[in-house]
């Protein structure tokens, strides 16, 4: 990391929170955290706090009958009260937004991206990420803290014969952080407050073996360049490794 | 309630979960549970979990303008894998379903019955009471936990300066818990199966004086006379006086 | 009812309409008001006028398939002009309210309340409560109405042989009545100047054998206490009785 | 009209409820049919029963403000058991349908057709039409019935000094009915029967004076030349001649 | 036409746009306008732009299942942009207008009137017309346009073998153009800017062999008479007849 | 580009329409291809053809009032017969889809990216991007040809005084560009039969001075490493070069 710092000039900078900026936030992940669903996660990224809960059904959407492969999807939502200001209820509204669709759809890709259908055989698993407390990184939170209840709702199938075997559903693991520029300066896992400074922002979901899933870097602020681009893609390698190390560390807990 | 049990030949019951018939499940009131709203309440009664938060707002509809009196709403929600199936989103569907609408209703009413509007002022408590994990009595929960998260929001609101006194707007407190008869047997603060079983099944509001908020009777299954009436509401004021004892103690612990 | 005026100081109210305190307005059902549905009813309940049809069609909804049992619904509506001023359509809106909801429901668990299931089979019975004109009162009016219309679409059912008696079909009769507490006084069939006046409001269904299968009691104004409660329940009692009283007669005219 | 008979041949023609080719159902028109709206009418038409209503409002929407003009809308609608299968309400499925919007439309235009907007000056009045029961010809009905409860409105708005004179505000009278081609014979207000047997079908608004306001045929089965236009057309004068004499009586009443 | 002219002394009438009364705006239709549809024209009535296309698919909606005829039906929308200021989506407002509905059906049953459903089988022709520029007349476009794209529709059905032949399903062609009464003066093919100043309005569209499908006469601006409504008719005749060679002429060119 | 291919491969690679594998589709951009719009736009790529408008207006919506900053934001969506199947259209569905939210709101900031709000003054451009047709690539061929309608949009207010300077507004220019990866080789600019065989996609918005607005990489089918990525940046930066002189020769017509 020492070339980017090197390379903006942010070797000294002091983030409101005291982090290095390539320092994740404090992050803790409970499993079982409710009882009903085959997976249920708590995830805790700094402030950020996302309940995460998968539920494996068995049977595909008609679309998808009779092919012998399964399917995931993915709905988030964040609770009125999430955020500073109360956010009025999409169902009271009657339709849901695009922040929220947006959002929805790319969780559901990550978490496709590391499944082999084939394996997955014609069940399918419904992911929901509902936001109870918000301070930035709530998408990428999502799509790190689903993924460890996907694994435990596949235990789960495994146990109750549904499916053969976790370990073959699961290509790779999955994990996602997001990165911004700030005033010049490239940072790891921004928060809130971060975050709507950010000039560009990016949210990069990477697997275990470290390769890319998705990238989604956003510059409606300032354009970046291809040097801003890598040094990015370095910090959210490096936080990505520790998302996992985390994943791992509470799926080992059983 | 020795005569009710005599009365109804209760006093051998066993309940699945070992409980007597009077008995209240297990109850947990944790404040300030997320750091944005005035007011944030997890209540846990036995397995129901609900997060209650209260959102104070200067203002108030325009319909209230210039009536120099505040107001309260509620709006009640279930998180989809709440329970045993998953529940389809009601902002996904584009509706707010009717049982929703039936218990934000009821939460609204119960709480306006404990405040005084004239001394709130021309200021808007809106309360938010989601459902993380739900095992009967998830409406009853929503109203005493709701009753802290409003207090939490006055106390705020009067160190803020927006209210004189959050004393002087509240008028009583108030707590709600189910009672209903199960195989003959009038029973206190029933779970999902035992719920389900229910002849009769009555939601009972009541003021920290002992009086009648809201009162729902409901006996689709077998009408109730009299005398189960009166057991039911004495069962229902047993439960309600445990209840604010443990919103006391909560609201002392600051 | 000496005993609760006496209690209650209510034995020289006089009510704008010159009715006793535990006096109905003047009841008046129309069998057969429209030619096509299975039951037709038009009731009157002083200016209060609801139009009630049950629909009868063999068949259930899916959920309910292969269980042997029916099922009844209910739907309650306003038209726009039924009110002093005119309320928006819902279907224009593009949402049913909260307040639709919650009477729709009540209406669809009184008659359920009175029906065996069993003994209708798999049959569905659709109850439509629209509003031509509203004065206090239309909830329970539509349920005294529906219960109407709800026998003559069993009648209907018995001739063309879709069932085999609807008197087997019917456990009990049902009515509901509202009660309310006005200026401290108890008071039966309230019209919408003393409903909205209410401290305290109630409506109740009971059945032809004197029990209940709904109570809801509301004191968003001023909490009430066992005392008024029974004093309510015993005006209720009376109304209720005098309501199916004219239910028998409108149903002994064929 | 014998011309007409010979013309097509019809004069041998018997309708299944006995009438001639030229003539209409039975109408009748009840004034003052509820209490509350400034205008409330009842009309039948054979089973036809529609219900019209007028509200009239001081002020406009706000396209129309400061424009010294009124306006005047109409919605339509029919209850569920209207017709002889139950059609699911609008407000229930979350949109107006084609048809409803349609005929919305239509009426709206009939009855703006005859109003002197800036005598009316910046009010509304808005229409609403509730069919109790449908036997065909409901919108030309509609449109019948909702003249008259108009004129009540005005005189109403006249008396309460909202308007200076509803003689200045009404253009002419409107009413409307329907013609069919039945069988080759051109026939007279359409029963549900004879509609749907209709290879054409037309509805014509005409004023009090003679003339056109609202044309509308539709020949989805087989097209129709100009010699059964203009016998449709004679047919349609005929009618509404009548219908206009029966509105006059309704009015002349007070 | 000359005795019409004379007769409301229209003869020394010049339209902005220089043509005579009694003329069309140029036109143009251009068939393949996209590569997908079965059928996919452009027509351009003067400035007004109408993509038409036909959408054949085997198999009827599930009311019409077994009945061995086919559907047809239509859905008109205009693009943001088509008009001088933006109207907004209707996807985004949730809700399809009441003149959208109202054309939508219109075009459907102008279509369907020329159409032999027997002969069409069991399959479904679903047209749709989007405005992509509108100068008046957009109706009546989409009628017109929509013709030429069912045939191509069928032409590649009969080729494709889902139908024995096209020619058997058409019955007739169909067109249809708009009249009006500006200033007293009967004119053909209304652009926007006539359209707006008429004080009646007539749509009407016509088969190839000059009989009538629809006449939509409005006169919400001042009612019209005999006289008026033939002079119409005899304009739209006109029009009709120079609109059914342009579609002989398009459809000629394979 | 040399040495991608020799990394990758894919030098003797060739694509179904016989382009290279970093060779755009035919590009043509046609403006004012509508009257009404500020700015109206076809853009066609290979088969895709967006219709673009950019409306130009006075004012901004009110959370952005008195901040003397303007506003951009973009609305996407399909006809419905733009692709092989007819897609239902969202206005009749009631709801917009994730796709079309998810596609709006990357326009949006992508045009935002290059426009300083500032310079625009209080008033708001409202772009649209209709597909006629869909063959792959439609977001980014709408961001191409979105940016061509803002330009002429922002010319006509220079004109009209609205704004002082066209040029002063636009802090740049975006194009997009997909690339992929297809069977292992990286590809420039997918048609729909590529895109729906990539095993990862990327959408990239880039500057005219060569920097990143948006980059979209999606890999739901594999992974991809940081080689793959760097290759397909490559790609883009050439397709995009490309796409901007296209828009630069199309904007110097006038």
């Amino acid at each position: 990391m020492t070339q980017i710092k090197d390379l903006l000039g942010a070797d000294t900078v002091i983030r409101a929170d005291g982090r290095a900026v390539d320092e994740l936030r404090p992050i803790r992940i409970t499993r079982h955290f409710t009882d009903a669903p085959e997976g249920s996660v708590l995830i805790e990224c700094g402030s950020t706090r996302v309940m995460c809960t998968a539920t494996f059904t068995t049977g595909v959407p008609r679309w998808r009958k009779d092919s012998g492969e399964g399917w995931v999807t993915a709905e988030y939502a964040m609770l009125p009260r999430a955020t500073a200001e109360r956010t009025d209820r999409e169902s009271i509204r009657g339709k849901v937004g695009g922040r929220t669709h947006e959002i929805s759809r790319l969780i559901g890709r990550c978490l496709r991206g590391v499944v082999n259908m084939k394996a997955l055989g014609e069940n399918q698993i419904q992911i929901d990420c509902d936001v109870l407390q918000a301070d930035g990184g709530t998408r990428t939170a999502s799509i790190t803290g689903a993924y460890v209840a996907l694994v435990d709702a596949l235990r789960w199938a495994e146990q109750h014969k549904h499916i053969r075997s976790a370990d073959r559903v699961l290509k790779d693991s999955v994990s996602a952080v997001s990165v911004g520029v700030i005033n010049g300066t490239p940072m790891l896992d921004l928060p809130y407050i971060e975050d709507s400074q950010a000039m560009t922002d990016m949210n990069v979901a990477m697997t275990g073996s470290g390769e890319f899933i998705e990238i989604q870097g956003t510059a409606e602020h300032r354009p970046f360049n291809r040097t801003e681009l890598n040094a990015l893609l370095d910090l959210a390698e490096k936080g990505n490794k520790e998302l996992q190390a985390a994943q791992r560390a509470a799926l080992a807990l059983d």
